[in-house]
Parts: structure tokens; sequence; C-alpha cells
């Protein structure tokens, strides 16, 4: 899978993609990152991609012309399956949309920044908008690299151990039940006596009822209730 | 205010927290981040922090021990309003969430990494659990830097202008209206015509009208339909 992003502060993107499972997957061949300065596609030498927003108001506004044109050129080398853009108002990611996105070729992530986006790049040339939650971000670069991580950790292959993806939390529709390892007894704080009964079909039918449990108390919501 | 992240993957939070507003908000002061390795603690010359679940199972747990001895030194230095721990199944992000953690001084961010950390921590030490959003990433340092970002934007002084921050989505309860730039005709896309007129009670009155429409179509929840 290709991801191609879009910033004005690629810069603030380095971290996320160089280290642990995303940078696994790349090094497997399982996925590349192709990060863009939106500055190089600037509609002028002062490197302007930005303006005031017409009917004034505060903050900048990013403009059409340098994505346009970085689009224009990223659309002539492939096909992309889906062109997004992070914005607060945009759907709110979940896993489910997450694995919809895993199976995908060529995806475009567009960063916002200051104000948002020309509302006419939304129109004419975005296909999907996301929205990691509700509230706002100094920038888009955050949003696009938690999209990237949820997608690609999923990706089959990238994951050592692939079931370990599948227990999470809202795969199966419900929280991860409680999860505990050594020491047994630490400064007199006990696991629960089942995990150490050595008994396989108890735990499991443990952890679904704490699992079922948890869900009911923090998100009843995951259950219909 | 005061952020101490305590995370196994600290070269992961390099980047976000090294540009642009964040960058900004700690050199005019105004904020303090400091990364925490939790390998510095770890329970052997090996650098172990993790260990198999006790009952079975993928994945790796964190243990308690090294967590529990680096929040030991911390709180010797100082008063944590907050120890905050990032996992998918905590209380979800919102803006009223991020308005109420702006308020505070010194707050300590564990990043979760594997399946999580052993519960008698989140029973124990943790005084919020916090998720970002309905999805798995592959650890907690960007949802860690999700929620810094959030809180250190409206920390009054952070933004050059504040009014920017007022008129974002969420902070009145709908989502923006749409905002256009220059030029006024791209390649025939045109801006629409109210907002070039100069009238300002008109233009308020269109980006009301606008953001309640964007509101009821995409988050008819925010306004209680």
């Amino acid at each position: 899978m290709r991801f191609d992003i879009i910033s004005c502060q690629p810069d603030l993107l380095d971290s996320p993609f160089s280290h642990s499972i995303v940078k696994r997957a790349q090094q497997k061949g399982l996925v590349e990152i192709h990060i863009h300065d939106l500055r190089r596609y600037a509609v002028n030498k002062h490197g302007q991609i930005d303006d005031y927003a017409f009917g004034g108001g505060a903050g900048m506004v990013m403009m059409i012309e340098p994505i346009d044109r970085l689009l224009t050129d990223l659309k002539a080398e492939r096909t992309y399956d889906a062109i997004i853009y992070m914005t607060p108002d945009g759907e709110t990611l979940n896993q489910q949309i997450a694995n919809q996105f895993s199976l995908l070729q060529n995806v475009v992530i567009l960063c916002g920044h200051y104000k948002g986006v020309d509302e006419r790049v939304r129109q004419h040339y975005i296909t999907h908008e996301i929205s990691i939650g509700d509230y706002v971000l100094s920038g888009g670069e955050l949003g696009a690299a938690v999209l990237a991580d949820a997608i690609i950790r999923i990706i089959p292959g990238v994951l050592n151990d692939e079931s370990s993806a599948l227990t999470d939390s809202f795969q199966d529709g419900l929280l991860a039940p409680p999860v505990y390892t050594r020491p047994a007894d630490y400064k007199g704080l006990q696991v629960p006596e089942i995990l150490l009964s050595g008994d396989g079909p108890k735990i499991d039918a443990w952890r679904f009822e704490k699992a079922v449990e948890r869900t009911r108390q923090r998100r009843p919501d995951l259950l219909g209730e």
C-alpha cells in the first residue's frame, strides 16, 4: 500500500513514520510512505501556500492552486483509490473505516492547517474527509499519522503475530479484557487467581466476561444498549 | 503547564513536539514537555519492561514495576493533577475534555504499547484513562501527541490570534463553515459572491447558516437531533 501525504509542515511527520511498526512495514516492503512538502508548489518565490479568508475573519486558508498542481503531478503517475482530507468535520475514524482503507492500494492524505483548505479543494478534489475525533489540533499531520498507523498495523504481514490485532479492542465489537503480567504479587497487589490456574477454557470464559463487563460499563453504545 | 510523558518508544515523539505551535509554546515558556524513556527503569540489564500475559495469549504486557518506580521519582519532585493513561478503552477525548485539561498545571501521560499495561497500574496509579478515538494504534505515543497538541493550542497565549481557536469546530458546538481564499476564480471554480460583497453582517449570517447546515448534515448529534 502506498501513502502520499501532503503537508506544509512535513518535518512534523519525521519520527512517527521512522520507528516501530510503521518502519518495519516499510522495511518489509508492505508499505511505501511519501511525504510531500506543499511549499514546493507555492504560488510565488516567497513560498506562499495560504492567504486570508474571503469575507474576513481570523486564520489563514490553504490555497487551491498549490494543492491542485501537486495532485495533478501525483495523478499523472498512478491512480488513487482515495484522496483523503484530514479535518475535524470529516467522518469520524473508527476501526471499521481503518479496516476498509487497509484494502486500498494508493491513497493521498492531505493535511489541513490554519483554518483549513479552500472549500473548492474539498468539493472537487477530495474523495473522503476524515476526522480522528471531536477535537481540534494545530494541523492535520498528527491526524494523518494516526490514520496511517491505524491502517498500516492491520495490513496482513505487518504485525509479527497477527492474532494480536484480532484480539484488540473494537475488532470484535468489545473492549479488551484486563491483562496482567509478572510479578503475580507486587507490593501486595495481586493478579486474579484464575489467570494463574492454567485452565485455558476457564480463562477464556473469564476474559470474555470481563470484556463484556468493561464494555457495558464504559461503552454501552458498542453493545447497542 | 508541564507534561511528563512516559514511553517505551520515546524517539517516536521527537518531531511532533519540536515543530509548529507546540514548539512555539515551549519557546514562550508556556509549556514544558519532558519525555521519559521507560527503559531507563527496566527490571533488568536487558532493558526488560514487558512480559507475557498471565493466562496466555498473544501480545506482551507492560510491567508494573518500571512504571511504579518512574512515577515514584516524578511524584517526589512535584504534585500531579492528572496521571493519564492513553488507551482505546478510555474516555473518548473531545474538545470539552481538552479544555478542562488545559487548566491543569502538571500532568503525566503514560503511553501504552503492545497489549497494554498491567491492570494493577490502571487501578492504583492512573487517574484518567483517555482514548483519542475508536480505533487501535500501534502505541500510545501518537495518542499522547494528539492529546498534548489539543490541550496546548488552547492555553492562553499559545496561538498568536486567540480568536482563531474560538471559531474552530466544536468550540461553539457547531462545525466550522466553509472557507475560501484567493483567487476568486480558479479554472472556473468560483467563490460564493456574498464573501466578496464586503457586507460584514450578511457574511456573518451566511457563515452561521452554513455552519448550522453542515452540522445538521454531518453531525446532527452535536445539535441533539
